[in-house]
């Protein structure tokens, strides 16, 4: 068992923190919001100070946080956590980061010893209460198979996705696709609906066929087709629409970097921003359903 | 067995003309091409000299037609070929036209006291030859539990779409949905690689999470990915391109009718004919992959 | 001065006859709605009972009619009124059609010794109501000189586009550029004043720049920016979103014909569609700004 | 006359300072490549041996550099120009960059009581040569007002677009709708003629009707309806397609910080990458129109 600082408990941090705990590891738990780290602490986690105080004497600190510029702006920079994190330790960072964000880190970490690992995750709260989620991994091979057992104290599926950034390459290629098909179900059940087809029939015909995805086989946006999809429950909980508009913005920032054209996902992100315009924006991202029907 | 006339002997035709030969029914064939009657001859089945000629006597029509135009031209009309076929009659219209259009051929069969049955397959001419094609029907359910045997001659999957037309609805949403799926994990393999990862590697992680969808099951469209897929024959062979443009253009001659919005159906549409301009038509349709590597 | 009929009294169609009347020709109308034939009756034009009366006696005789559907329905068939129409006479159809539908008329019309022109316009109905319409004409020059005074009464530029079915082209070519120049520029109006930028200052910039076009010139959609404009008064009056929607469509009609790649034409469309949905069609098309800024 | 100080002498930067010494100002010059340095000293510029020589004694400084990473480079940082400019001088940026970028020069130099103003151009290497170029100018009404001299050495529109940093906004709101219509008039173009029209016929249509736009007035990309344009002449010369890329660029990460939605400017972005990817980077951005005809 570990000795672990774990700093961000967000929606998505705090079960992940509470399923290393419970999986026997030694915790010091971190967040601006005193809240969170006093209801861990009441599970038997280590409360911190501050970042400073929640790294020391850990191996292994694992960073959760919500965006590119709260990463860089806690671990880099003359004060920046990485200067506190002691040589041989292990970095797991897991916020979902700009490919080339988190290749400044890892460039720093390694130039002091630190072993770092991207590892952004999905699988959403649901998937990170029950310890579901998937890893997407990037970083030497060596150490993820040291950050393996704590990785899936809190996921199912841990992917080497390949060198230092590409687990964050890797997210954002997914969540990409994901946001694309998502779209293009809504748009082909609107589209059959609106020439005569029950939605639950025609969700079944391309479910079977070549029209097949993930979106089909859990996420079905149209209400109803699925009970347990966010779409029968008036688009509450999943996945938010403004992270899916902030996770297609890391793709379009990244395909700037190589001036990779992405038409389908380009599109995707300006839809996603029509919605958020329509105050959608947090709302599940299958609510791009209702651009298309009312 | 029934005496069936099978009208339209192209790529698709005749391979499903050939197994319903092959379950024991009794054939007449024709086709403008002689080739194609003589070859169905020479494996049992009685030549036709004209369509006319092919629907005497049969109870069950089976029409296999490259677009809407041949379909209309057909089958209505004073002297269409509705006219020549015996009322109590089973009319299976197989080909992928516009909706709209399978609902004019239905009213005049109607009236006639033909009963038909829209059912357009996927599959490509792989399936058509194996007998595992989908077919997607539109009509009475009654008629459909008729037909069941003799689609399931040439299909494994038959999906009651709805009434009249429902299955050339079914189709056209679902073939939409298809390529932009297919185009949205074009672009995303593309991206990936572009930012250092291996194909394999990314098109197995994006498989196995929430960018899951039936291209990467078993049409990946980067060549070395699938060995047996058209990509890494250099686009051969499949379902071609400019099939894909026709059946995108169905899915935007419908969304006309219903003034439905389908922006990413749109978009798939303009860039397959990008592909059809740079003379890449004949190529199969995952060969938009090249769009964002070349 | 001529004997024309004129058939199709909307709110195109009523002050373009008015303006033929004020110019000394000789008319006799026809429309659907009585009320429309009577306005014109009690301004001194002959009211027709019916198509067929309005024609006979006529050497002239022009149509404006909401859509393909409409032109064809009256001009073509068995009892079609190309059959009433007098050789030698001519007939302006002045309707937005499909070039094919144009093309179809024509063909017919020069078989019964009809000189036809298609010569749709644009302007609105302020540019209908002034007499400053614009024409764009398909057709024989020939026809054009013959018809030119009956134009210019109702119009200021007109256009010989080219050979039978080119006015259509021609403004299906013009509307889908016109749209796609309304969205650029709404869109970059949004992002200039999201960003800090006086909309009348980002205005004036991009019309005096490379940004400039006609909307700039004359249309502005930010509201308060042209008090004139229908974007400051509530998007009222001018050109309809849902006209449109119909416009593009026509293009996209045309483009599935040449198998021409149009992606700026076809997201237009799709976004037009999302207004519609909106419950925004009979606003003007300008009101697309609102998706931007609400 | 004023001593200016003038770093970056590439295809923009060089015809600029020609025109400040030919209206009489004393220069100092200095870029990376000698080459620029010597032809300007020979023409009565001072050559600096670095930028640090350049701006001593100098109370106008101007800076025409590649992107916000040199911009920022030259002049941020501890080592920066900035900390070399003397207090009072002015700062007249015309490098094109992101807004955030100049933003973020802007606040230091006001810090270091230096005045400085965002003042990207328009008009190209033509405009910057014939010294006609358009100033699009972020910063204090004051500071252009002493400025407003040396910009009219070099061009002819000088616009106050607003505070810091909106000159850059204004850039980019214009190229974007530049873009959006350069490819709308080669989509409407191609769509034309392939339906039998005339090029030059509905150029000009076009031109005098609602579709109107500075393309058609001065740039039309169609190969020989302008003969000076750079379509004449094998899409040689102009602005360049990559440039125009980096300016779509530029645009989405201004949208990105607004979280703005931009569906046309999104997609022109995506096409010019496609474009890229075909090798036709260094033509001018015209060139679009080969995606639409070959």
């Amino acid at each position: 068992m570990s000795k672990i600082a774990f700093i961000g408990l967000g929606h998505m941090g705090l079960p992940m923190a509470r399923n290393l705990l419970k999986a026997g590891h030694a915790l010091k738990v971190y967040d601006l919001m005193q809240a969170a780290v006093d209801e861990l602490a009441a599970e038997g986690a280590l409360p911190a100070r501050d970042a400073r105080d929640a790294v020391a004497g850990c191996e292994v600190v694992v960073t959760m946080l919500p965006a590119s510029r709260h990463v860089e702006g806690l671990l880099l920079g003359d004060d920046g956590l990485l200067a506190e994190i002691a040589a041989g330790s292990l970095l797991l960072e897991c916020s979902t980061i700009a490919p080339e964000s988190a290749r400044k880190v890892h460039a720093v970490a390694k130039a002091r010893g630190i072993e770092m690992l991207d590892a952004p995750v999905s699988g959403g709260t649901a998937g990170a209460a029950a310890g579901t989620l998937t890893f997407m991994v990037g970083g030497q091979a060596a150490a993820l198979e040291k950050a393996r057992p704590i990785f899936q104290a809190m996921g199912k599926n841990i992917f080497h996705a390949g060198p230092d950034g590409a687990g964050q390459v890797a997210k954002v290629c997914n969540n990409q696709l994901l946001a694309v098909q998502m779209i293009g179900t809504a748009e082909s059940m609107a589209l059959g609906v609106a020439n005569g087809l029950d939605p639950a029939v025609l969700a079944e015909i391309m479910r079977q066929s070549s029209g097949g995805n993930w979106v089909l086989e859990r996420y079905n946006p149209w209400p109803g087709v699925m009970p347990n999809a966010p779409a029968s429950k008036e688009y509450e909980g999943g996945f938010m629409a403004e992270l899916m508009a902030k996770d297609l913005g890391l793709a379009q920032e990244t395909a700037q970097g190589s001036l990779s054209s992405t038409p389908m996902g380009a599109l995707a992100l300006q839809l996603y921003r029509l919605l958020l315009k329509q105050g959608k924006g947090r709302k599940d991202f299958s609510v791009v359903q209702k651009l298309f029907t009312e």
